[in-house]
């Protein structure tokens, strides 16, 4: 068991800079993602893009923003459980909190904070009728470690820059990749489709392009995927894997369970402390929603600081607290 | 007379992020500013003093901070008016307002935008009864365009940088100086009392430590300066100019009779917008106070996104806001 003060659901940049403001106020954090990363939207959808209204930067790249960041926050020693998904909180006697994960790693903390952004992202799936019976037994939505289809018969379907990049990266890997397109030309970056191009021309690929994934075969574990082709026809593929790749949709998940008051897939929170209506449990950052809100990282950040002055009575309810500004004697004052 | 969307006031950090917010939403801005140039407390009080609490800079110097926002908001061509200080407000008929300032400068603008910050910096005033009736005829409290002050006979009072500093700059520009002092030693910078010891050990300028200032002579211009020494004596010192320089002290100003809701020196607003009680007036940064309230510059720069999306339907009244997010065209498609 993990115990700490605040246990901070998402590590996208508003749950990394809470962790400064938890810091100057003498609360420890851990940090718990879905993502293997931290950064959340900035680092997993946009990382190479720049964002132009970080208040100060002109402009900075996404990935830059969350590396400034996580130097920022380091004397304050955050903790982080990257790649696990929160799926319950348990309240107990004395009004802490243990979170746990899918994985079953458990945080006690006084006070939980929701800075889950958008959500999970979770990807977007195909309509194939018999797809979910074979997820984890040949169906993948994304390539966690591409070891796992050395030698295998691998079948991508996308149109993206993930579909194409994963396509060049397991030529050499798997022992045949086929990737399926239901359009004639591809959305992801043009090097990256002429590359794909190239490979299929070479035959070191298989390409087919307007076809859709139609059914999928096998028995317990996946054997085959066919394709509806151009005109209608069915394709049989061979398979170990299918991949599809068609990116990714947020979801709020498990915390719209949690008895908290959701509008519009975002938890309403007091503007006074961005607290929820249950006690010690917070939400900050683009999953909130109030009169006016606006979702920008900026804003974030303040309810951020806002609401750590609140917390701070369920961490130290004996003291009073003093709010000392950094400027003088920088953060390791704190 | 100027005319603009937006009449901001006060061009401290939010002040100039305010500019930014405003030109997302195709509204431009003048801002006007006491003090001679932009940056607020950043610039005027600590502009070489590393700030620790700005999301995503672990650390930047003041004056950097306000450096990059003014990069940052150039895309929106914001005017300035400064070293003059907003005096009057007056409400046109249709809803618009006409700002006066001290030096009768006007500025139209359909809404106005208090980013005062503390509120003006004003001198802080020695208690020497007939001072206020030489201000402008041999007192000054800060020193504009030292030519002001050649070859005539000066006194400086204080004991901190500035006392210093202009003691040392004026030696060789007055016919005499003379640097009086509360104390033996000087809060300033140890180099620069050294320089001002040694300029008094050499004649240069007249050094009177342990002295106060305790009356002002002269027959509508100042002619004399009485102290008090450290026996009780009195010393009388033939002047031109009296200079206190003991630092500066925030005051609310002007703003404080515009009907305006104030507690405790600052600007009650409404969490929803940052609205005053006054229809078209913001208030934003550390000049407002709402429950929860925190004077930190992160704060300002989540308001100030907020309010302008409350101000836009008085500069487009017939416009549907679209709000569109900067990360992907940048600042120029705005």
């Amino acid at each position: 068991m993990i115990t700490t003060d605040l246990c901070i659901i998402g590590a996208g940049p508003v749950g990394l800079f809470a962790v400064f403001e938890a810091g100057l106020l003498k609360m420890r954090c851990h940090l718990i993602d879905y993502l293997p990363q931290v950064g959340g939207q900035l680092s997993e959808i946009y990382p190479q893009k720049p964002i132009y209204d970080i208040p100060g930067y002109p402009e900075i790249n996404a990935q830059d923003l969350v590396d400034n960041l996580m130097l920022q926050i380091k004397p304050f020693k955050p903790t982080f459980t990257l790649g696990e998904r929160v799926e319950h909180l348990a309240k107990q006697a004395d009004g802490s909190y243990i979170v746990t994960t899918n994985e079953k790693t458990q945080v006690h903390c006084q006070v939980v904070v929701i800075a889950g952004g958008l959500g999970v992202f979770e990807p977007r799936k195909p309509a194939v009728e018999n797809l979910e019976a074979f997820e984890g037994k040949g169906v993948a939505y994304m390539v966690k470690n591409p070891e796992t289809f050395r030698n295998k018969k691998v079948v991508l379907a996308g149109g993206g820059d993930s579909a194409l990049d994963w396509t060049i990266y397991l030529a050499d890997v798997a022992e045949r990749v086929t990737l399926v397109h239901r359009n004639e030309t591809f959305r992801g970056a043009p090097d990256s489709a002429s590359k794909v191009f190239d490979l299929a021309n070479k035959g070191k690929i298989d390409l087919i392009l307007s076809a859709n994934l139609k059914e999928l075969g096998g028995n317990g574990t996946l054997k085959t995927v066919t394709l509806e082709g151009k005109s209608k026809e069915e394709i049989v593929l061979d398979a170990d894997y299918l991949i599809p790749l068609f990116g990714l949709s947020p979801k709020l998940g498990p915390i719209a369970d949690w008895g908290l008051s959701i509008d519009k897939n975002a938890i309403e929170v007091d503007t006074r402390d961005y607290s929820t209506g249950v006690e010690r449990i917070y939400a900050i950052g683009d999953i909130n929603t109030y009169p006016g809100k606006l979702k920008l990282i900026l804003c974030g950040f303040h309810e951020a600081a806002i609401m750590m002055h609140s917390a701070f009575k369920y961490v130290y309810p004996d003291q009073k607290l003093s709010f000392k500004y950094t400027t003088v004697n920088g953060v390791n004052a704190f």
